[in-house]
């Protein structure tokens, strides 16, 4: 598949998720390729169709885009629930375990999920796999001793790669932290890396969403397929 | 006892606690009012002794006062171990669980302790308690979404309060975070609490420091007492 049908499919499946954007709502808006689309969908329903809701957003990039369209953004703190969150997600497999953090906002992301009542995934297909972890799993990390983090997760097999820029510096996050990636092909036992990664003095928080979606949109050349997790 | 007497058993402590450290070893140094003697002492040894060490600070702080002496500090990052660090602690129980954070240092405290060989902390004789919490248990708290968590913890019946500076402003950390103290009194399980912290999306890290230490040493008017773990 080239660039341009992968982009046909995840603007379909923006478009989709937009549907799920009702007058009124709090609605956290997420980072990402897709993202991208689904935002832009809200950005043509508010001018074309008047629609008015109150977007939270999970990075600098995706606030400046909605914005542009006139979508009202506030901070995460100035409202006490988000109603739905629709965000990208770099892999999701089947039991709705997923790895996001590509983008460097995973954090933000994070956050803006824990306080959503429900949360959507649009993804293309290669997104969804049998197992996680052929994507590097990204870690955020205090840049104070992040050396000896990656020494530790070397110790133990993860195979850290700190996250560069086209510069050769070390990518900030929005909170100024690192970005340690993990290489790790496989993530047989998520839930024990999981409780490993954040127990870990130094980390601030990592790329697994083990069991937090709803909902995952996939892009497909058929029209949009609907995942739905019924353990949430 | 009156604040002369408390600072007098506080510099006995930091006294006993400069002689742990040995010409050529690379040794932590903490924050807090008993550190500050501590490294009084240690700046007295560097110039009437010639004692030569590297240091290894937990804030900005203490690295001033010790290059005040001409001791010399580098980054953790820049050691690839460190001999022993010697701090303070705003609570110790028998079972050498501790609290940390008073004075918002807690994360450079703590992955300076993480990396350290042996740590020692230096306190006056009212800080070792039968149960910790009765000093408010500081959690270091990314500030998006900050207000959230702390809903979250007053659900859980953690008492957590935001901490103000003089001019009513949030105080942050050296890492630019929050400090959200938590005003438990009794803290009877402090894994199962340091746990739900650390999961907490949106906490940094956590004033517990369980099991850690090595050696507590107690200013005590009648001399230094000597408190030892014999489970580390």
């Amino acid at each position: 598949m080239d660039k341009a049908q992968q982009d046909a499919l995840k603007k379909a499946a923006g478009i989709e998720a937009a549907k799920l954007i009702e007058p009124g709502m709090i609605a956290g808006l997420g980072t990402g390729s897709t993202v991208r689309f689904f935002v832009d969908e809200l950005g043509r329903r508010v001018q074309e169709e008047g629609l008015t809701f109150t977007g939270v957003t999970t990075s600098v990039r995706t606030k400046e885009q909605a914005e542009g369209y006139g979508i009202t953004i506030v901070d995460v703190d100035d409202v006490d629930h988000i109603d739905v969150t629709v965000d990208g997600a770099d892999e999701v497999d089947k039991d709705f375990n997923g790895i996001k953090g590509g983008g460097a906002a995973l954090l933000w992301e994070k956050i803006v999920a824990t306080n959503s009542s429900k949360i959507v995934w649009i993804v293309d297909e290669s997104k969804v796999v049998d197992t996680i972890g052929a994507f590097p799993l990204p870690v955020e990390v205090i840049p104070f001793g992040a050396g000896h983090v990656v020494k530790l997760f070397e110790s133990k097999g993860y195979k850290p790669v700190l996250r560069l820029d086209a510069d050769g510096q070390a990518v900030r996050t929005d909170e100024k932290n690192y970005v340690v990636d993990l290489h790790l092909e496989r993530i047989e036992h998520p839930e024990e890396l999981a409780q490993d990664l954040i127990t870990t003095v130094g980390v601030v928080e990592h790329g697994l969403f083990l069991n937090m979606v709803n909902t995952v949109i996939v892009g497909d050349p058929n029209g949009p397929r609907i995942l739905t997790n019924s353990n949430k």
